[in-house]
Order: C-alpha cells, then sequence, then structure tokens
C-alpha cells in the first residue's frame, strides 16, 4: 500500500533548467566577441564539472563557474563591467519568481488527502528552501528533504530516517538519474514526468521500453495512483 | 534528565572564521592599491548584509560579495586576473582541511556514551556535509540537521521532528545570537564556547552576568554535563 508520494522540485513543480538555459543563452551573448557559442557552452560545462566536488549544484557555483569560464575564455581581457553582468546574471535568477507548472497545485491538493505527500530536492539549501517559500507551495508537504545528491544511499537514508518502507513508497521526478534509477533499485516505486530540457549532467540512455510509466503532465498522476 | 546534547560545527567544532579572516586579509592587500582597509572592510561586510537574503550563508556567497566589492570600490578597474584571484581566494576556503579544535574529538567520544549527539549547523548544505566529512567526526552524531537559519522556530522545529523535550535538549555552541539564546527562549539549556574571533553580523551585547555557562574549552564540558 502507497503512504507516502514524494516529489522532486526543479523542472517536476517548477521551471528551473528554462532559467538556465535562458542565462547561458544571455552568458553566450556576453562572450559572443571572444568566441562561438559552442565553445563557450562546452568550456562552461567542463568548468561546471571540474567544480562540482568544490561547489556542488546551485546558482551561486553557476555563477562563480561562468565568471571562471569567462576570464578562461578571454584570457582575462573581460573588463570589470563585463564581470558585474555575470554577477548580475546570477542575481537575477536567484531573484526570479517561482511559478508552479500548470497543474501542479491542483494536483498537490488532490492527492494530499490520500497520501503523505513529501518533497526531496537536490541543491542549495538556502536557493531551495527560498524557492519553496516562493511556491506558495510550502503547506503541501508534510516532509521536506534537501539533500546535496540523490543517490541510492541519499534515499535509503531518508527513508529509514521516517521509518518508510519501500513497498509504500513512491517517488515523481524529471530526472531518470535522480530521481527514478536509483528508487527502484531500493525497491520503490517511481513515475517519470519528463521536463522538456535536460541538464547534460542528468542525461542517462534511456531503456527502449520504459520500466516505469511516463506521464506527460502532473494532472495524469491521480488517475495512475487511483489504478494501482 | 539531558537526553541529546547538540552542537554547533563552525568555530565550536572546527576553525572558520579565522578563515574568513585569513581571506579578507589577502583581499584587503589585493584592493589596497585603490582603497584603506577599514573602508575595504566596511563595504566587503555591507555588500554581504546586502546580499544575505539572495546568497544565505556560506563560502559562496561570501566569494560573489567579495567580487562585487571588489568592482565596486575599483569601478571596475580591477582587471580579469585580479578577479581571478578572488575566485581563487574563495575556493582556497572551500579546499582548506577541517581540523577539530584541540579536545573536541576526545570530548564527543566521552560524551557519546552517556547522550544522543547531534550537529545543528547552519550555511551552505554541501559546505557543511564536506566539512563533517572532512573532519572525521561524522560518525560521532546520530542526527545531523543543516540549517539555513538558527532561530527559535529552527530549534522549535527540529525538536518537535525528533520527539525531544526541550527538557531533555542542550545546546553548545559558540554563538550567543544563534547556538544560546534562542534555545534558552525555548526553556531548554545551553553552553557557551566562545570563540577568539565572532563574525560581525553575530556579535549580541551580552549580559553582565551570564545566565548560561560559559567555558573556555570544550575539554570543561563532560564535567560541567556531570554537576548538572
Amino acid at each position: 500500500m502507497l503512504r507516502t508520494l514524494a516529489f522532486d522540485a526543479d523542472d517536476t513543480l517548477w521551471h528551473n533548467e528554462t532559467h538556465y538555459a535562458e542565462t547561458q543563452e544571455a552568458f553566450r551573448a556576453l562572450l559572443r566577441p571572444f568566441h562561438d557559442a559552442a565553445w563557450i557552452d562546452a568550456r562552461l560545462h567542463d568548468t561546471e564539472m571540474r567544480n562540482l566536488s568544490r561547489y556542488g549544484y546551485g546558482i551561486k557555483g553557476f555563477t562563480l563557474s561562468m565568471i571562471e569560464t569567462a576570464l578562461e575564455l578571454t584570457e582575462d581581457r573581460l573588463d570589470g563591467a563585463g564581470i558585474g553582468q555575470v554577477v548580475a546574471l546570477g542575481k537575477a535568477m536567484l531573484d526570479k519568481p517561482v511559478e508552479p507548472l500548470p497543474g501542479v497545485a491542483e494536483a498537490l491538493q488532490a492527492l494530499a488527502g490520500a497520501f503523505d505527500l513529501m518533497l526531496i530536492t537536490k541543491g542549495d539549501l538556502f536557493d531551495q528552501e527560498t524557492k519553496l517559500a516562493k511556491s506558495g507551495l510550502g503547506g503541501c508537504f508534510s516532509k521536506v528533504e534537501i539533500v546535496s545528491e540523490k543517490d541510492e544511499a541519499t534515499y535509503a537514508a531518508i527513508l529509514q530516517r521516517h521509518g518508510i518502507r519501500p513497498a509504500a513508497f513512491a517517488m515523481v521526478g524529471n530526472s531518470v538519474k535522480s530521481d527514478i534509477l536509483p528508487v527502484l533499485a531500493l525497491g520503490a516505486r517511481a513515475v517519470h514526468i519528463p521536463y522538456h530540457l535536460t541538464w547534460a549532467h542528468e542525461v542517462v540512455a534511456s531503456p527502449e521500453e520504459s520500466p516505469f510509466p511516463v506521464l506527460e503532465s502532473i494532472r495524469e498522476l491521480p488517475a495512475l495512483l487511483a489504478s494501482w
């Protein structure tokens, strides 16, 4: 019997990758006098991956990686005003309003009566708490777990901490790598709701026939759960 | 009966403010051609406070505030190499080893048999998890809470989540503002172990006669608790 239904946040409940993509577009424009777009993207991704073990996930680390990439790609010739623009890009991301994706508020309200709803999100603690507060969805969740990585060990620790059996737990999210595979590995259930963009770091090969349910929208979730 | 003994981390279990002070010293040296030390310090502090609601606590936000301050104080004349040095200062802080303060490992081992030990620390989730792992102290704590702010509401939520009565809880830390006053307000106990440096943001006026115990070193803690 399913009792606890956990949701990913970024790109499951609200837009996230879109903001990164828009910011990266502005970053490319800033460096266009020095390099072409593909090279800028590739170098930024390399810098992010190199810094991941130091900065973790989140906008502040992304901003620092943009600054580092800008200095590297211009051989320190980007001037102070240009660096200031990169700092401002990061701030603009942090200041963005957080609007739930279509159908999210209704789906959570419909499900809150039948299940214990949990939020499990990875990233910067302060950013994620701020986004949850801005989203207005905080009241839907009885438990909120903000973690630095979403792997099998993390999910196992969360289930143990709350005394939840895997058979009574399902995870809903947009990332096969972070929301689906580690949860299935524990013997729990998972529902994939893809977002139209996936960060390169989160991309994994998809099996030909999906061994887990894939929905187009969170609006389809109540009916799926009713069918279980 | 005291059952749960919670510890702050930064400047209670390991050095932290010292690293900020050393970094700020290097930052001042970088900007010395432009301004005097007191002015640089004041402007950096203003930038940090202005950004606190956006960045929260932690090294990445501090680094971004240093960059912003450097651009402001040089009217964008600090060159790319200079900005690169600020980025490197931030990375050096993140890469520092984490060595427990004298007596910490012994005190925790002595207390672990008698009490349930908890870590309650504020700041960047990823930074704090990394520091705990580097410190080698992780195994001492049955519960770790990394929070974005340490006020009365935060402590009340932690106690409720773990089913701990205030009378059975004591907090040990270096910050009167974050570790002592909000805990006393809940009717729990708190022990102050000052660190030789306190971040300006954490400074509160001290009462003439301390209504809570103040220790010189964590080495004195087991004896104090035995006397309760």
